[in-house]
């Protein structure tokens, strides 16, 4: 099959590799479209020692697996996970210690035209969300894991960092809470896209210190950091919820004074990402770049990591 | 009057101070005993650009103040606070835009024969409680601050790293919630004053990776920083309780990663620490390393700021 492989930090185009094969409990995925992640530009870069297909953001139809999945088109969580370590026993599934991860620890992604998956890990799409919306369940997912992890009150007064495709994301699901939002960018197009919603943007450097509850920082650089840090009041929280690439200094004492909560957030739930697509209540067509044939797909990669670049689609199968 | 005086990074005994004029609502303090902390061995160090008498843990009897006041054997919160701004109408006293700090910004400290205090920071001694004993009550208020911001329930795993003045604080307040706590440290003899009391106690290095819900970092030191953070399972919560020097590089994709929460941790309640000092629930008797008389409180600083010393009391006035 073909597929868009990573091996020692090059990505290429394979025409030969073989169809992965199911495991016990796992069902054989086709691949209709996936989207490029930064995170996959990332390990593109080293972020983490990975060889082998790229890709965790897909929509597929189901070819083997158990009847109730066959035929069904599905998205799936990322983490493949053993379900007996002490991270699943308690309930963190995501953390599970031994887990591999979809096109990012130890299991082949989704740039190619067949995947393999636990079917616990599988969610049917409605027949109301298009496949190209449905590659966005898993960022809009990690968006909303935000709120899995801190009290959003419709009275927080809350700024976004970075109007990137993750930015975009994370403003639309916190938008839905109420709360007093702003959004810092610099391109002036995808601030409009966010003001056509009626989402408050602004200028880096237009941002009052110390006035938000809580940050989310977006952009993944230690710029972005600071900035989310100087808009927190005491107590304020920072949301860290992109990938960084080596190490970030903070200001250890001044988190201390102002007794700051830094948060990691991660992979979200699916649930609530297809019921959102579903109600409408999240515009993912604005956030396409363009859609690029798998065949070209090394340079689709070239595209996606242009600076500004919305989220690259790659088509990969018929549906 | 005489005093502890920092100014341009040194630290002198003057003989020649004014004795300070309370301003209105506030109360004029005879100090009897204070406490030399770390955060005074890093405000000479340049920590925060402070010129003034040093000292924010004290034990003193109010000489000037209203009637109810008059005689009473007093400690006091530290942050002297507007009552107006945004921080204090929103509850966060402690975070008052426009706060003094005594002995530490803006507001001359303990380590003198008098020092001023608005009368709403003081808290009355009980008589139980030993004006030795008392002068704790400030480093004891910041280690139940930890149990203020984080949920330590009783089959929570807590590590603390750190058996110094205040880590062995940090123990004993986490030890009463009974959750399976365990300090880290390199001193025998201080490890040994909390295996007495029946915590567990490791060396550096013989700690379980990932095993922890919740690590509290009470070094101030990268290393430190580095073994509370190893010790965290995913989704852990690491509180920042000491202070910290210059800048911290930290590895924010693993924290992203493992979803892991930070938090800075500052100054805490008095009222339970008071109670905890009356009910005999926390020794502080053991963590007194010397008792030093003011005239000699630059050799007491010395003393302080040697490897390993624990707490040392400054003889300020007679009760």
């Amino acid at each position: 099959m073909r597929g868009l492989e990573l091996r020692e930090g090059n990505v290429a185009l394979r025409t030969d590799l073989p169809v992965p094969e199911p495991a016990h409990g796992e069902a054989l995925v086709r691949v209709l479209k996936a989207g490029i992640c930064n995170t996959d530009l990332e390990l593109c870069k080293g972020y983490y020692p990975f060889n082998g297909v790229l890709g965790h953001e897909f929509v597929g139809v189901v070819e083997r697996g158990d009847a109730a999945w066959l035929g069904r088109r599905v998205v799936g969580e990322i983490n493949a996970v053993c379900g007996r370590c002490v991270a699943c026993r308690a309930g963190r599934r995501p953390h599970c210690l031994q887990r591999t991860v979809l096109g990012i620890v130890g299991r082949d992604g989704a740039f190619a035209e067949y995947l393999t998956l636990p079917q616990e890990n599988l969610h049917a799409v409605p027949d109301a969300v298009t496949t190209d919306r449905a590659t966005f369940v898993e960022p809009l997912a990690a968006a909303l894991q935000i709120q899995e992890q801190v009290q959003i009150g419709s009275d927080a007064r809350v700024l976004v960092i970075g109007e990137g495709k993750l930015g975009q994301l994370v403003a639309q699901t916190l938008a839905l809470t109420g709360c007093q939002l702003v959004v810092v960018g610099r391109h002036e197009r995808k601030l409009a896209m966010l003001s056509a919603r009626g989402i408050a943007t602004a200028r880096e450097g237009e941002v009052e210190a110390g006035a938000f509850d809580v940050a989310v920082e977006c952009t993944g650089n230690a710029s972005g950091f600071a900035a989310a840090r100087q808009a927190l009041r005491a107590r304020g929280t920072l949301v860290m919820k992109s990938t960084y690439v080596g190490s970030l200094p903070i200001d250890a004492s001044a988190i201390v004074v102002d007794e700051i909560t830094l948060i990691g957030s991660r992979c979200g739930p699916f649930r609530p990402a297809l019921r959102a697509l579903e109600c409408g209540d999240i515009d993912v067509d604005g956030l396409v770049e363009a859609r690029v044939d798998l065949a070209r797909g090394v340079e689709a990669f070239a595209r996606a990591g242009e600076r500004g670049a919305m989220k690259i689609l790659l088509d990969i199968g018929e549906e």
